[in-house]
């Protein structure tokens, strides 16, 4: 496996820098005949499109999907599906300081470390501008999920420093450029962001995704866990430094009479698994959340070093978040699907000849 | 990649169900030449051990390793390293009602769905019972890792239910059957566990584990970072349902200003990364936090449902523990260890002929 | 993927030294429910044993199998399968010369250039004996392609030295010790390996494998094929240093208009492609062929040099077959199986969902 | 590992079909800081390619390659690197019968099969195109073999049908458009491919490769063997039938005394096993030998069947090869410098701490 590829059977390989030619993606192991188009990746390519809204990163990418490959008038063959983007709006002046100095928070100084030499602009390989090949991936995994099994993955903004949510309804989510869920919220997270913003400080975020129709039996023991896939997957997003399955960190503080799920034929009467038991989904939705740290890029001096081992202040006065964590959603929302789609098809290689199973709690 | 095997360069495999026959495991990938012997698994699956103290469970397994191939005059030899340890101490009769019953919070109903049959004695593949071969594999790991990298692996117990150590201190940790680093509060938690297991119940609870001497480097992006890496495998020991690097969802209020470990030669000024940045080591001590959720098995009646779909109440009679999360120390530095030789060994197929990179930070 | 493993879903995983406690394998990722007891290893391992006739090696194994985990109420459960064979008839003194010596035509040299280690005692993890665990592991998947889709894998010796069979019959095959298809010309093969054994010499052979009642649409293109697979697995039986499939190294001097087999919904014209056209069965018999050295263990001493870089002669005077070619058949059998099974299953992932397909040709 | 990935940790993954909007791949893993450009891959590409003599097929294409990734001011850093060939050339109105009609000895009939769907234009994704990105990524592998251990990979032709060399010279391989090694009868050859076009038939060949300057000790046992990687690689070129090493199937008839490779600290005496012994290099060139089957597109009529399974006849009037063994050579020389480049960082990773090994044989 290589380490810039995710899945066993679905197989997302992306590459590309944040200021070179171009990024992209290499899918394999799709099944055939999903109706797919490059129109497809719009939604979800402007839901994580970082120029967006004020409360983002002002740079503005295209991010038009070329599908360069696995797809034949309009559906896919079973090959390898390679998807393009060409990167558009370099802007390379605004990233000619960080060339020979290494910005505190960043992988400027590791990626240093390791290869003995890295490309400064923009932060290369390792600037968030990789994510966007996750979400295009994700696109051709939920609908899959979708039209397969009636599985939707969702997410949305679960706190922002110390706020969090005072109501909760999924159409809220969609309608502010947040993905918060509670409406009335939102001009204060605007006053929150702009504060920030003239601040010249960053943020932390939470974010929430949930699974709902994914049926009983994904998730492969012990290594191949659902959970412990979710984690990697999750864990790989820039700045996420935690990920909880159900009630995840709370549960130190919980008792077993209170944590395990009851279950009778009516169903579950909780869910503090996140809808995962021994690995293995249980047909309850699979709940997951991450954290992002605040934001490293920003516009108050740091102290760090150069090439030359010599004391250096950082300031980035590129284009940045003050809270990355608000569009880590989609992105989210993607590794989720891109960690289903390949359970999916490992429970079928395995267990597609198992019946029907009794007794099946809904 | 199989799902029962670990690691891309140092793979392990194991195999074996609770009241099976044996547990094992097969390390493939091994450097040469490393001295290893049967009585070196001792000390860490003692750690492990059910048995130890009257705080965990009270099964005993003498859990004496049989070094199958691998190893020729006491040295690795390049080729599979197989560990056996038999299951000798069964007591089948203490599971009978569990074959077709599904315990509520355990994998009973999860593995039924999947696979359509499964072992119910002990809990079979899903018992904890396999954690004992992650250990025996991690003693293998952090002996290379000691003796190649002067990397040592270490970690406590940080959370049982709402209690929290007051002081911190190494000797300790492994002067006490909790791995607390408190001496003081011992007392407390053995009057705390003592009072869980008279009521029937558990309790959740929070391990840390700390890598120091990591060198800058290891850790491979995008899908293998060492978080991404670390978060699989610690997300992948039994009851686990969260995994932090570095300060973890604290980062969720920080400011970037205050997260962000600024630099100087003299060393990294904090910590708050986890010694993590994009995916690679930096140098800094490798922290991570899990929690485990409290024990499913216990002796408050629980409502469930069996084979035949009618409603059944359980109770676990058998012998377990009040809170699992307790002999979960040994296993979690283990996982960080499998982890770590991985991301040397494949740091070493790619960059290994990298020259020594200036500067480095201490 | 360890370098011990094979297979990409159905994974088999072996470990264990000539003279080593124990040999063993493990298997994962076998479909769950299917029967299958220690006894039904025993016919393969027969077939394949060293001492069942005078016209192979003398070393007499008992080579019973105890299986460890993965299998309950004689069913498989979908966990790993554990398989272990004791080591009983080591003789390890027959050895003792090779231990500073490197014996020509064998991995002793490269062994010990490649790790500076090596276990020398009956060639270590080169021996053959390894190949046992690839026959046991064969028997599991030889059972579900059977079950399953009727599949039937059967090998046969096709040349040793200059002598090939007159005529062809699959009953003769398993009525004599050298797997030969024609029953008449068995006295002339005896004589040969008397003579050869006398001589003090040996001699090579070819084996033909034959898959009946393959569907077509196994095999994964690009890298994945299902011929591909196949040449992986046979050449990495020892001694093995030629692959063919179908009409193999004929096809050279072949014309295009010979060489392709003509369709027509009554079916194939011919099968010069062996079953697989751009790596993917055809519906057809697979066919595959393959060449083994003369063996290299040989009373006729050999010029070599020893650990201290000074000439040696080497004479072997072990127990060792003078084609080992004989029984490399049930060997040849295992891994087509295996290579199948592991198709069959990375089929069901990407294209389970694929309906019927026409038109099919018979 | 993805069925379009080849390799382990210097991991090639190839997409694109012959008459969609382009052809790439995606390497993942090569060391960082190897100098390379994108004239570097012309020579190699122009060796392979189908348009350079009239005794290869007239399709032409531009071929030149953009790097989209993973190279910084001409160096690689160690992150994937992307490379891109535009089709130029397609003329899809060729191809338009063959949208319904199975070709005899292609991958037509195969692909539906297991597909259901699949893009006929060109051959799609079974195209030889595919190769094209082989021997881009193989120009990548054989600068770092050369660069960092002086290793040489050449190729040629080594049969036409009944027509072997009288002569060897390396000189002549790259001095007439067959990759021959006798000049004197290249005039024959001629007049041979000549004929044959204009019979509208076609015939197989064999293609030679060696690699010299491998040092012992590439190569690991027991399923990833240098042989076994080898025989998987070449075999998955299209149209490949049969893969030998060293003396291959000649080993049939040899005796043992004749084919093991006596030693002295002189060297070897000989090399029947080209080059491998237990699957691990000696030091001595690696060989193999590759047989490809006579091109299936010919203008002879063929029987075969269409998507309604009413009986079809193919001719096929495209640019097409008489002998699609003429440009195997570059295919073949780029697959072994992949699994040796894959190889050596693969020992690096278990074995890169081993000091000096004597002795050594020269």
């Amino acid at each position: 496996m290589s380490s810039n590829s995710f899945g066993k059977i679905f197989t997302v390989t992306t590459f590309g820098e944040s200021h070179g030619p171009a990024i992209g993606c290499v899918i394999d192991g799709c099944p055939p005949g999903l109706a797919i188009g490059p129109e497809e990746f719009r939604t979800d390519l402007e839901r994580r499109a970082t120029g967006r809204s004020r409360y983002t990163s002002q740079r503005h990418e295209a991010d038009e999907v070329e599908i360069l490959s696995g797809v034949y008038e309009g559906r896919t063959t079973g090959t390898p599906i390679a998807l393009l983007i060409r990167n558009t709006d370099q802007r390379s002046k605004d990233y000619g300081d960080i060339a020979s100095t290494f910005r505190p928070g960043h992988a400027d100084y590791t990626y240093w470390q390791k290869y003995g030499i890295r490309d400064p602009r923009g932060g290369g390989r390792s600037s968030a501008r990789e994510t966007t090949m996750r979400v295009a991936a994700g696109v051709v995994a939920k609908k899959w999920l979708a039209e397969r099994h009636g599985v939707q993955v969702r997410g949305y903004l679960a706190q922002i420093g110390d706020i969090t949510p005072a109501t909760f309804d999924w159409q809220a989510v969609e309608q502010n450029p947040f993905f918060w869920p509670d409406a009335a919220q939102v001009p204060a997270l605007e006053a929150h962001i702009n504060a920030l913003r003239k601040s010249g400080d960053s943020v932390g975020a939470r974010v929430n995704v949930v699974a709902d129709g994914v049926p009983p039996g994904w998730g492969e023991p012990i290594y191949g866990k659902l959970d412990g896939e979710l984690a990697s997957a999750l864990m790989s997003i820039n700045a996420v430094k935690g990920v909880e399955i159900g009630d995840g960190f709370a549960a130190v503080s919980q008792r077993g009479s209170e944590h395990r799920d009851e279950m009778s034929m009516a169903g579950f009467a909780s869910n503090h698994a996140g809808g995962i038991l021994g690995g293995i989904s249980s047909g309850q939705p699979v709940t997951a959340s991450i954290v992002l740290k605040p934001t490293s890029s920003i516009l108050i001096p740091g102290r760090s070093v150069n090439l030359a081992g010599e004391p250096a202040e950082v300031v980035t006065k590129g284009r940045h978040d003050p809270c990355v964590g608000i569009r880590a959603t989609p992105i989210a929302e993607a590794m989720m699907a891109l960690v289903l789609i390949d359970q999916a098809l490992r429970h079928r290689a395995q267990c597609g000849d198992v019946g029907a199973i009794a007794p099946r709690i809904p």
